[in-house]
């Protein structure tokens, strides 16, 4: 009858955000964990952990998140479960989320989490071109969020996640860029953009050591594809 | 430490087909079995089992559906890990996936499940617009699957699924207004289609009482986003 007993199911998460690199361009940056008990003593890993009988996996995956981070994104998406026999020493299925957040959210997070004497040590965020060693099939899960992030950015605005509400299109280019790992002709960016009806021009400018930029906002009468397909239980987040 | 002792994991399917209505056009199908045991005994519900401790949810999905159905799909995609504290009397977390298969690979693989002698009885296939009582929440489940499949035929090949490897423009839309639901203009229709490069023009044609149509082909240089983001441990499917 309970042929399952034996395996247990864990929530986590993938929390991606653009940080300036020592470059001064954006790059793509996650909070890992290090482990502090076997298996996989002091790898890094995806905060996550067990779901409690009375909790759904996206509560234990924002708990969880909140607990180690202090990060509380005002959604999250179901990524994948990952359920292959061999991918623990022991049974585990986990049911992992991801969230794009601005950096300032991050900032602003963070600090609190450390302010309020909770946040434990061993926290970290890394850029996802110089990840540590990882522990389970955690860099298989990172490799896949990235992927669909990549696959998204060409027909979603997935990459507005990672901007505030006014923006360059240098920004917005910066960030595809991050995104897919290239370079991107500034021209045919701007045509390919100002083509899908989905920013704004705004009025206002943004100005420093470079010639002025005009600023831009989403247009929110297309609908947010970038927010993905949540499921029909995702009500629950806190 | 083992915080999910009693949660257990199924593995579940929604398998879609595109069969002839009594109208003559084409309309979504699905399989259900009828539960013989409580909860919900006498109720019909997805293809499914337990999750055996050395088997992948995948796999479940796969066995299960072969158990009941005799349908062995060439690739299984999943859809969501449905995991509400109260979806079930017990704790139970559903991963489900999905597949569409085209309506003569259903009439044979069904055909030689019968012929086998190990077809159940209580299998039946329902078009999603007239669905008996279901149950658990995989009312909702369906309604999930068929909102992915509704939005997937805006940004991908997702309709092909269901079609042989040579049809007519007529087909294509048919199987386009069965998957949304409402009746699509035929000019307007064959303009975005032959924009999108995704269909090369056979020296074919379907005859018949009609005039002669001409056969189209997938252009398979084209990648095949209809399969989506199969994970990276999907490699386990028999």
């Amino acid at each position: 009858m309970t042929r399952t007993d034996g395996i247990r199911v864990a929530g986590s998460t993938v929390i991606l955000t653009l940080r300036p690199s020592a470059l001064g361009t954006p790059a793509l940056a996650l909070p890992l964990v290090r482990r502090t008990r076997e298996p996989f003593a002091d790898r890094w890993a995806l905060p996550g952990g067990w779901i409690a009988p009375d909790e759904s996996p996206i509560d234990t995956a924002a708990r969880t998140l909140a607990e180690t981070t202090g990060l509380t994104p005002s959604y999250l998406e179901q990524l994948y479960a990952f359920g292959a026999v061999d991918r623990s020493p022991t049974r585990v299925i986990s049911i992992v989320y991801w969230a794009l957040l601005r950096q300032d959210e991050v900032l602003a997070q963070s600090a609190a989490h450390r302010a309020s004497g909770r946040a434990p040590e061993n926290v970290e965020w890394f850029d996802v071109d110089a990840l540590p060693e990882l522990a389970f099939d955690h860099a298989d899960i990172i490799e896949y969020a990235l992927w669909r992030l990549r696959s998204k950015v060409g027909y979603s605005r997935v990459a507005h996640g990672f901007l505030p509400s006014e923006f360059t299109l240098a920004d917005l280019r910066e960030a595809y860029e991050a995104i897919l790992g290239r370079q991107l002709d500034p021209a045919n960016f701007r045509r390919q953009v100002e083509a899908t009806g989905n920013l704004i021009p705004t009025d206002r400018f943004r100005t420093g050591s470079h010639r002025p930029a005009r600023l831009y906002r989403d247009n929110t009468d297309v609908e947010l594809a970038a927010r993905g397909p949540l499921g029909p239980e995702e009500t629950s987040i806190r």
